[in-house]
C-alpha cells in the first residue's frame, strides 16, 4: 500500500530520523538500509524484517518487487533528504527490525570481531564472513555499530545471509572450548601461520581493533596466536585484509607450499 | 626554518589548495599529506620528496624530527582548515612531491589495479602489496588517484615503501609475458585458485573495478584467471580483501591442503 507523507512533524517521520543515531537504533531495535539494492536484497531474503518502505517522490519502484505486504511510504524529497544518512541518497530507504538472532554453536566456523571502529572495515568484514560461509559473525561490547549505515553499505546485504550477534566474547571464548571448537587469534604476536597445522573444520577467529589488535586478555584465551607472514615495510595489513587471508587459511587447512 | 603565512591570497597558500583537485596534483606533480604519523614516515624514508611542511598555529612540531633542510611554514588556523581534506585535522600537512618511478622489470611480484574507484580500496590495495613485499603497484588508466587523500590514508605510509606507477596495463601485460613473468587475473569467471599449481616466484596478479571485475579485454591477456572458493551466499568479496587473499596464495605458492 502506498502512502504519502509530506510532513516532517508525522511521528513516524520523528521516529525514523532519530535512527541515524545507535542509542535510538538500540531502543527501537529499528535500524535503516539505505538504496535499491541493499533494500532488494532484504526484500527477497528477510521481507518480514522490513517494518517500512519509503521512496523519494522522484523513485520508481521496480515492477517485480513483491511489496503487497510491506507498507510503502513516498515521501517529500526534502524529508527523504532529511532521513537519508548518505551524500548522494539514491531514493529508497527500508526501516529494518534488528533481530537477536538466538543460535545454537555447532562445528563450523565463526568470526570474533574485538573493538573494530571503522564501519566500512566492520561491514567488509561482514561480507567476507558471508562469502566464506561462516555460520556467524560475534561482535564484542567495544565495536562499532553492526546496524550504522556505512558498515550496512560495505557488507553489501550479508547481515541478511548470516547472524550478525552482539556477544560478550570472552564468555563466547569459554562456550567455544567447552564444545572444542578451537580458536584462533589475528595478532602481530603470533606464530607465522604458514607453521601452524589446522586440526579442524571448526574455529573461532578472533581479531581486533585497527591500531592496536585484539585485547591482550583475550588473546590469552586463544588455542593458537597466529600472524601472516610479511615480506614488505608495511607494518601491518588492514583489519579486513588480514581476516580475508586467515579465513582462506583457516578454510583450505592452513597448510601453505610452494608448488 | 619556520616561516609564518597569515594570508589566504598567499601564492604559495593559492597553490596549495588547487591540490585538493585531481588535474592541479598531475600539473604541478605535487599532493598534500596529512597527519603526523604520514608526514613522519615521509620526513623519514623520502625527505627529498617534501617540497614544504605546513602546520596549524596551535600544532606542536616534535623535537627529534630532522627539519633542518626542510620548509616550514605555520599557517592560521582558518588557513590550515581550508588547505585540510579531512574532517577532524591533525595539525601538519606535508606537499610532496610526485616521483615518476622507473623501474626495470625483473622477477617478483607486482599488483596491477584496472579500473578500481574507491580511493580507501586503492589505499588498502597499495598497503597490502607493501606488506607482502611486492615490487610495484600499477594503476591502469581507468583508476581513482593514487594521490587522493584517502587513498594516501588507507595506505599508511606504503606510498613511501615501494612504487605506485601508473601505466597502460595492457602494454604493460605485454612486457610482463615477453620476460616470463606469468599473469594471473581475478575473475569470477576463473578457475577455483586451489586447483592451479603457482609455478614460479614472479608474477602480476590484476585486480578489477568494484563492481565489474578486471576489463574482459585485460583478462584475456591472464595465463590464468583464478577465483577465490566462496562458499555462502555473498556474491563477491571486497576488491582489496581478494586481492590480500590472492597475494597470499601467490607468495606461497598456490597450493592449498587441509591438514
Amino acid at each position: 500500500m502506498l502512502r504519502s507523507m509530506v510532513s516532517m512533524q508525522n511521528e513516524k517521520v520523528k521516529l525514523w530520523k532519530k535512527l541515524k543515531q545507535r542509542k535510538y537504533r538500540e531502543r527501537e531495535r529499528l535500524y535503516i538500509l539505505e538504496g535499491p539494492h541493499l533494500v532488494q536484497e532484504a526484500l527477497f531474503s528477510s521481507p518480514e524484517l522490513i517494518s517500512a518502505i519509503l521512496i523519494d517522490e522522484a523513485f520508481h519502484l521496480p515492477k517485480d518487487w513483491p511489496l503487497e505486504t510491506i507498507e510503502v511510504y513516498q515521501v517529500t524529497h526534502k524529508i527523504f533528504t532529511e532521513l537519508s544518512q548518505t551524500e548522494t541518497p539514491q531514493g529508497i530507504i527500508a526501516v529494518c527490525q534488528m533481530v537477536r538472532p538466538q543460535i545454537t554453536l555447532k562445528k563450523g566456523g565463526y568470526l570474533l570481531v574485538d573493538s573494530v571502529q571503522d564501519p566500512g572495515n566492520l561491514g567488509t568484514l561482514i561480507r567476507t564472513a558471508d562469502a566464506f560461509g561462516l555460520q556467524a559473525v560475534f561482535l564484542g561490547d567495544g565495536c562499532v555499530d553492526g546496524y550504522n549505515g556505512k558498515t550496512l553499505r560495505s557488507a553489501q546485504g550479508s547481515h541478511f545471509h548470516l547472524p550478525v550477534i552482539q556477544r560478550n566474547l570472552f564468555d563466547l571464548a569459554t562456550e567455544m572450548k567447552h564444545l572444542g571448537i578451537p580458536l584462533y587469534g589475528s595478532s602481530l604476536q603470533g606464530k607465522d601461520m604458514t607453521t601452524v597445522t589446522v586440526r579442524d573444520a571448526a574455529f573461532g577467529l578472533v581479531v581486533g581493533n585497527e591500531g592496536h589488535g585484539a585485547s591482550p586478555e583475550l588473546l590469552a584465551e586463544m588455542d593458537e596466536e597466529v600472524k601472516i607472514p610479511m615480506e614488505g615495510r608495511a607494518e601491518s595489513m588492514n583489519v579486513a585484509v588480514a581476516s580475508g587471508i586467515l579465513l582462506y587459511w583457516l578454510q583450505t587447512g592452513g597448510l601453505a607450499h610452494r608448488g
